[in-house]
C-alpha cells in the first residue's frame, strides 16, 4: 500500500501548491514592521496569506506583472523580490544595491527597473528571472559624481523616466533594444528634484523641487521642447515653512482638466488646470496633505495628512471643490488604494496595526483586518496602467 | 489496488481541472461562425482553448467578473453565458430573452444586466448564479408599448444607464438596493437612439440618434439639468446619405480634451472638444468609419471601416490630426482591442478566419492565429474599467 500512500501525498501536495483563481481582485499590503507582505482580495475583503523575508520595507512600493500574478516588491535596502501571489511564495530575490527607492515595470512587462540612492543610478532586470539587463550609473559633473535617483516611472515605448537629486537632471531611458539602452538627458531642470509623477496617459513627467520653488515639466510627446518650469509658487516659498513631510507626488489626482496637488507645508490642496498648467484654486484642509488621490471616476479626492494630523482623512468633491466628509480611522493613516472601479477604498492605519475598507458612496467602514504596521497598499489592477 | 487506481484518477482529474495562472493577460475572441469563444493570452500571444455551445454570437459582447476569471457573453439570441476562462468551461447559462443586444456588469461586480429587444427591457442577474434579480420592462405610452433597449452601460454607484429606441428615452436604473430598483426616466431625448456610450470616468452618457441629427447628452453628475442636445450637425444630414452601417459609439476615442468620433455616412472622423461639446475638426479617412479607438495613451487612434472598405485600417496621430499609417490586414476587419497599456493591438479579420496582433509603435505584425469568423475581441483588463 505504499503506492496508495504516495499517491495521496502527491494529491495533497498538488492541492496545496496549485491555487487556481482569478487574480484581478488581488493585492498586497506592505507590512513594514515585519518585512512581509500580506496578500488580500477585494471581492470579499479577506486576507489570503503572507510572505515573509523581504527585508527593510520602509517606503516599499510594488509593481505587477502583466498577468497580475507576480508582485515585484522594491525594498528600502536595495532588495528586489518577485512574489508569486497565487502561491504565496518568493519566486526570485536579489539585493541589487545598498539603498534604493522605488521601481517600475516596462510597458511590455518584460523589464523591471529600480532607482538607487547608493550607488546612484538605475538597474534594469529581466522581469522573468531578475537577471541584470542594464546598469545605468547616474553620473554627472563629467563623470566624477554619482547622483541619487528618484521619481522612476515607466512610459510608453519601453521607456523609463527618472530624475537625479544631486545633479538636477531628468533622464529618459529607452530600453527598446536591451543590448543598446539609449539615454536622453535634460539638464538644469532645477535644484534637488525629490519626487516625480507621470500623468495617467504617460505624456507629462513632472518633478517636484526641494531646492527651489516651482516644478519641472517634460512633455514626452514633444521632448525637443525641453523641460519647462511650471507653478512658480509651488514649494516652500520665501518664508521657509516648517514642512513635516514632503508630500508624495505619485498621488496626484486628475479629474477632468483639473489636477489636485498637495501644497508643500501649507494646510491646502492646490487645484491646477492641466491645459494651462496654471493654479486654478486652493482648498483649505485639515493639515499638511501627503497623498491626494482621486477615486477612479474623478468625482472625489481623498486626502491624508502629515503628523500631527495623520489620524484624519478628508474627502473633497471635485465639482464643488468643497470638503464633503471627514473620517478619523486612527493614528498613522499612511496610504490609500481605491479598488479599480472605485466602489471601495482601503486605508492602512499603521499605529493601530490594521487596514480598513470603506464604501466610497456611504463612507461606512465595511471591513477591517489586522496587519503588522501596514504602509503601502497595491492592487493588481495597477498592472494595466501606465506609470503605476 | 482499487484505491490506488481511484487515487491516480483523482490526481489526473485534479491536474486537468485546476489550471493555475494569472488572469490579467487573458481574453476571449468571439467566433461568430461556430458559436464559440476562443480563449487567448497576450503575453506570448497564444491560444489557450475554446468553449462551444454559446448560441448565436452575431454582435456578441463580453464583460468580465472583477477577479478577471469569468467572462459573461451576451449573445444575439438572448443567451447569457458565464464562461470560466481558467478552466475553459461554461459555469452557467440562461436563455433570458428572444433577442438581445449587449450587457454590462455593475461597479461592485455582483450584478450583470442585459438589454433586450424582445420583449423590450432590461433584465438584471446575480453575477454569481445568473439567477434573475430584477426585470425592468421598457414600457412607454402609458404602459401600452414596450421599447427595444440599446446602449446599456454601467455607471458608478451600482447604476445602469440605457436608451429606449422606440420611446426616445434614457433611463437610469439604480440597483443599490436589489429588492427595490429605482428608475429615473428622461423623456423626449430625440428620435430612435440607436447606440450610446459612457465616458471613461462614468460621467457623460451620450446616445446617437437614428431618427434625427445631433446626439443626446446626460451629465450624470448633474442629472437634474436633464438631457441636452449636442453636435447638431452629427448624423445623416438633410441629404440622407447612403449609410452602409451605423458606426459604433462604444469605440469613442478620448485623448486629452478631444474625442474622436466616426461621422455617419461620411468618409470622416470628427474631432470634438469635450469641454464645450463643439466640433473641433474633421479628418478625411479612407471610408465610412465604424470603430474609432484610442490607444490607451491617447497618442494614436485606430479606425476601421464599413463595406466596401473593411479590409483597411488607418491610424491617426492625435496631436497632428494626420494619418500616419494605413494597413491592409485583409477582408472583414470587424474589431480591434488594445492590450491594456497599448503596446500591441489585436484585430479580427473575419473573412480570412484569423486574428492578427500588431506592434503599435512599429506597425509590424507580430503574431496571428486562426479563428472561425472572428468578430469581437475582449481582454480581461475591461474588468477594471467603468463602462466596459
Amino acid at each position: 500500500m505504499n503506492g496508495l500512500r504516495y499517491c495521496f501525498l502527491a494529491l495533497f501536495l498538488f492541492q496545496v501548491t496549485a491555487h487556481s483563481r482569478g487574480t484581478g481582485d488581488m493585492g498586497v499590503l506592505i507590512e513594514r514592521g515585519s518585512g512581509s507582505v500580506q496578500i488580500i482580495e477585494t471581492s470579499g475583503n479577506t486576507s489570503l496569506g503572507r510572505v515573509e523575508g523581504l527585508g527593510d520595507l520602509s517606503h516599499a512600493s510594488v509593481v505587477y506583472s502583466r498577468d497580475e500574478r507576480f508582485a515585484y516588491v522594491f525594498g528600502r535596502d536595495g532588495g528586489l523580490t518577485k512574489v508569486d501571489i497565487l502561491n504565496a511564495e518568493i519566486t526570485a530575490r536579489t539585493l541589487q544595491s545598498g539603498n534604493s527607492i522605488g521601481g517600475a515595470i516596462s510597458q511590455d512587462g518584460r523589464l523591471v527597473a529600480v532607482s538607487n540612492y547608493k550607488p546612484g543610478g538605475v538597474k534594469v532586470f529581466n522581469a522573468d528571472t531578475l537577471e541584470l539587463v542594464a546598469d545605468v550609473p547616474a553620473s554627472f559633473n563629467g563623470g566624477d559624481l554619482r547622483s541619487k535617483v528618484i521619481g522612476l516611472v515607466d512610459a510608453p515605448d519601453q521607456k523609463f523616466v527618472f530624475a537625479l537629486w544631486d545633479a538636477g537632471e531628468i533622464w529618459v531611458l529607452d530600453m527598446a533594444d536591451w543590448a543598446q539602452p539609449k539615454i536622453e538627458k535634460y539638464r538644469n531642470i532645477g535644484r534637488n528634484p525629490y519626487d516625480a509623477l507621470i500623468t495617467p496617459d504617460g505624456r507629462y513627467y513632472i518633478a517636484g523641487l526641494f531646492g527651489e520653488d516651482g516644478m519641472a515639466l517634460l512633455d514626452l510627446w514633444n521632448p525637443s521642447a525641453g523641460v519647462k518650469r511650471i507653478l512658480p509658487d509651488y514649494g516652500k516659498g520665501e518664508q521657509k515653512l516648517p514642512v513635516y513631510k514632503m508630500p508624495h507626488l505619485e498621488g496626484w489626482a486628475v479629474a477632468g482638466d483639473l489636477a489636485f496637488v498637495p501644497a508643500v507645508g501649507h494646510h491646502e490642496v492646490l487645484v491646477i488646470n492641466m491645459r494651462t498648467w496654471q493654479e486654478a484654486g486652493r482648498i483649505k484642509v485639515h493639515g499638511q496633505p501627503i497623498f491626494v488621490m482621486a477615486r477612479p471616476d474623478g468625482r472625489q479626492v481623498w486626502v491624508n495628512f502629515a503628523l500631527p494630523d495623520n489620524d484624519t482623512i478628508q474627502i473633497i468633491d471635485t465639482q464643488s471643490l468643497s470638503i464633503v466628509k471627514q473620517l478619523k480611522p486612527g493614528k498613522g493613516v499612511l496610504h490609500m488604494e481605491f479598488e479599480p472601479r472605485g466602489e471601495e477604498v482601503w486605508l492602512s492605519v499603521r499605529d493601530e496595526d490594521r487596514v480598513e475598507v470603506y464604501d466610497t458612496q456611504t463612507f461606512k467602514r465595511k471591513a477591517f483586518m489586522p496587519a503588522t504596521k501596514p504602509s503601502g497598499i497595491f492592487f493588481t489592477a495597477r498592472a494595466h496602467r501606465i506609470g503605476l
